[in-house]
C-alpha cells in the first residue's frame, strides 16, 4: 500500500512571497511517518497501537517549495529495534503547470508505538527484513546514536525547567498570557487588512487561556465589554495578543486583553496598539454549573500600575 | 438579500466539553457585520469602499452553543452618520435534531467605510430611513456615546505604550517572542495526544517570527537540528512555544526552541518541557537573494545563562 | 427557520488566480442539505436521526465565483420515498461592492437518514405534501432512475482497478494522481462519520491535479457527473482519493474519481471503495477564456480496461 502524502500548497501554507513554510512540511513528512508507523505496528497479532514520535533528525530544505504545487512526501522503514521504528521521508516539490520535480527534503524520524488499551505500555514492533548484514548493521548503529542523544537532551533539559521560578498562584503574573500571531492571507480581507472577527478570536483564546490558568476549570465566556479597533492592521504584520486577570467576583474574572501590531518588514513604522477590550469569564464545575472563583492577589506594585 | 450567516458547529470550533468559543461566535457576528455594511455603503455612486470594524459594544452570551448545533447570525443597521454605521447582530443557536432554537447574542458593532481607490480617505454613509424621530435621536445619543468613549480609550492606550521600554536592537531579548495554544481536537490523534507534526509547525512558526524580528527582511528555514519529543503532550493543555536567538553567522541564525506544556485542567501534573529543537534560518533581499544578518549582540548576563 | 448556509471566499477557498474550487462550493451544498434533511428527520416522533448522504446528481457550475464574495447556498426538500430524502440546492453568488448576483450551481442530493441509537438502522422519512400530483409523479421518477443507477454504479465498482504505469505525455498514466487523507476529528460528525463535503472537497482537489497535469494550464471545475456514496467512512481511516483522465474533448476533460478507505487500526475489516463520481474540467488560458486540451492517448490496454 502507498503511503505517500500529496498535498496542494495553498496560500496559508506559505509566507507573503510565497514561499512554504518549513513548519508545513514538518507537518507533513509527520503525517507520512503516522500512517506507515501505525499500519506496520498494527500487521502483528495482539494489542492494537498507535506511533508516538520520538525523535527528528537533522533536516535540510533543500530547495524552497512554492503555492500552487504538490508536495509529494513518501516514507519508508528502514530499521525497527525491539520498542523503536527508523522511517526515512522524502519530500518532492512537483510544479503541475511546468513538471519540474525537485527533492526539497530527506528526513529521518524514529518513533516507539502505544497500546492503545493501555497508553503508558510500549508495545513490541514486528521486525522488518534486510537487503544485507550491512544494512541491519548501520542501522543498529543510528539507533544506538540516537538513543544517546535522546537522553541527553532529556536530562539537560529537565535540568533547565526545575530552575525555572513559578509565580505564585493567583497573582496576576501567575495566569498572565500572550500569544503571537503572523498576519497571513486568510486572516485578511482582499486588500490586506485584518477581519475584524479574525482580532476578536483570538483576543477571546487569550482570555480564555488567562481565565483556565487562574481556576484550572472549565470556563466559559459569559460577556466581552466594549472592544475598540484603535489602528488597522496590516498583513505580513506579527500580533502580539496579551491577556492579564484585573479583577475576580465570587463567580467572574475580568480579564483585560490588547493587541499589539509590529510591521515585521517596514520596521521604521514602529510597533502600535491596535485593540483593546476586557473579556468577563466564569468557572464551570463537573456538571457544566457556576464555580467558585479564587480571588485574585494583588501586589502594591500592581496596583498603583492598574490605577494609571 | 438576507446577509444572516449560517454554519455548523464543528469540533474546532469549541472546547473539550462542546462549548463554542466565545470568539469563535465574535467571528461570525462580524462576518454578518461586514456582509450587510460593505453591500449597504456600496449601495450610493462614487468610490467602491470597504467597511472596517471600529467598535464592538458590550456583549453577552445568554446561552452556551455547542457542536452540531446551528449557528444564525442575522445583522441590521440601525443607525448611520455621515462616517459611521451602527449594525446590530442577533445571534441563535438551532438544535437540528430536538429543533431547540435559543437567542445566544446581542451585539452592536460600529464601523467606517474607507475608499477602496484610497484606504486613507473615509468614505460618507448613505443615511438610512427611520421609522419615527425617536428612533434617530435614540441612535444619536449612542453614537455620542460609543465616540466619546472610543477617544477616551485611544488617549488612555496612547499613553500605555509609550512608556513600554523596548529592549535594545539586535540583542537576544529584542527578538525573543513566545506563543500560547490550546491545544484542539484537530492537533490531536483520535486518542487524544498531539500530533508530533502540529507542534513542529508551531515550532516553526515562533522561530521564524524571531528571526524576522532580528533581522527585518523576508526570511526562510535552512535546517532543523534534531528535534527531541522528550514527553506526550495530551488534548487539552495549554502549550507555550518559545524561541531565542542563539548564534548569528554573516549568511544565517540560529534560533532554540522549546515547548512546555501546562496541563491546564489537571494542574498537579504540573508544567513539563515536553519538546526542543534548533532551527536554523537564511535572511533574503527583495529578489530573494541571501543576504547578510546583523550580528547578535550578547550581554554579559547572558552569556553567563547560555554556559549554565 | 431558513437553512441557507451563507459565507465570504476566502483565500483558502480558491485557486491562485482567485476562482473559488469547486471542492469548496460541494461542501456547502452538502452543509445546507445536511441542516434541512435532519431538521426534516426529525419532525416526527420516535428516534433521533442523522442524514447520510447516498448521492449527488450531475452539478454544472454554471459561473465561476471569487474571493470575497458572498456564497449564498440555499436547500428545499422536493420529493421523499419511505427511506430516501431529495433535496435540491442552489448556489449564488453576490459580489457585496458592486451588488452583482449570480446563479452558480443548481444541485440535486439524496439522502438516506439513520437511528442516531442504532447506526445501522435506517429510519422512515415523513412524507412531504406536493403542490400536485404530476410535481409528485417525476419525483417518483427520479427516485426510481436514481436507485437503478446506484446499483449499476456499486456492483462495477466492486471489482479490483488494475495498476498502470507508463508516463508517456497525454496518456492516463501521465495524469493520474492519487492523495491520502488521515480522516481527523474535524472531517466528522458527531457520531463518528465523515461529512461528505470534506470527501467532495478531496475528490475535486484530486480531479484538478489531474487536469492540471494533462493540459499545464488553469484549470477549472465545468460540471460534476453523479457523486455515488456507496459505504460511510469512519474516523481513523486512511482515505486515498485517486484521479484518472478517462475522455477528453476539444474543450474538456473528463476524470474518473473514487474514493477507498482503509481502517488503519481495525485492520482485519480491509478496505473498500466507499465513493466514486465523474468530474469534467476546462482548461483556461491567461485571460480566464477556454482553451484547447491536448486530446488523450489511450492505449490498447486501457480501453479493455475501461470497458470491463
Amino acid at each position: 500500500l502507498d503511503s505517500t502524502v500529496r498535498v496542494i500548497m495553498r496560500p496559508d501554507d506559505a509566507n507573503i512571497v510565497g514561499n512554504v513554510h518549513g513548519g508545513t512540511i514538518l507537518k507533513m513528512i509527520e503525517e507520512a511517518r503516522c500512517i506507515i508507523g501505525t499500519r506496520h505496528c498494527n500487521t502483528q497479532t495482539g494489542d492494537r497501537c498507535v506511533a508516538a514520535l520520538a525523535r527528528v533528525e537533522r533536516t535540510d530544505f533543500l530547495h524552497p517549495m512554492f503555492i500552487g504545487e504538490v508536495a509529494h512526501v513518501s516514507a519508508e522503514i528502514t530499521y525497527t529495534s525491539k520498542h523503536s521504528v527508523e522511517v526515512q521521508v522524502n519530500v518532492l516539490s512537483e510544479n503541475i503547470v511546468t513538471g519540474a520535480k525537485k527533492l526539497t527534503n530527506k528526513a529521518t524520524l524514529w518513533y516507539v508505538p502505544f497500546s492503545l488499551q493501555n497508553v503508558a505500555k510500549i508495545v513490541e514492533v514486528p521486525p522488518i527484513e534486510y537487503s544485507s548484514p550491512e544494512q541491519e548493521e548501520a542501522g543498529k548503529k543510528r539507533y544506538e546514536a540516537q538513543k544517546l542523544e535522546r537522553l541527553e537532551t532529556k536530562e539537560r533539559n529537565g535540568e533547565i525547567i526545575m530552575s525555572v521560578s513559578l509565580p505564585e498562584p493567583y497573582t496576576v503574573a501567575f495566569s498572565q498570557s500572550s500569544l503571537i500571531h503572523l498576519i497571513g492571507p486568510s486572516d485578511c480581507t482582499l486588500h490586506g487588512f485584518v477581519h475584524g472577527g479574525v482580532t476578536m478570536k483570538l483576543m477571546d483564546e487569550v482570555a480564555g487561556i488567562v481565565a483556565a490558568r487562574h481556576c484550572k476549570t472549565n470556563i466559559v465566556t459569559a460577556s466581552v465589554d466594549a472592544i475598540n479597533f484603535h489602528r488597522k492592521i496590516k498583513k505580513g504584520c506579527v500580533i502580539t495578543i496579551s491577556g492579564r486577570m484585573t479583577f475576580t467576583s465570587n463567580k467572574s474574572m475580568e480579564i483585560e486583553v490588547f493587541v499589539d501590531a509590529d510591521p515585521l518588514v517596514e520596521a521604521e513604522k514602529g510597533k502600535y496598539r491596535a485593540v483593546t477590550a476586557f473579556f468577563t469569564y466564569i468557572s464551570l464545575d463537573k456538571d457544566n454549573k457556576p464555580h467558585p472563583v479564587p480571588p485574585l492577589k494583588v501586589s502594591n506594585a500592581e496596583l498603583v500600575c492598574s490605577v494609571i
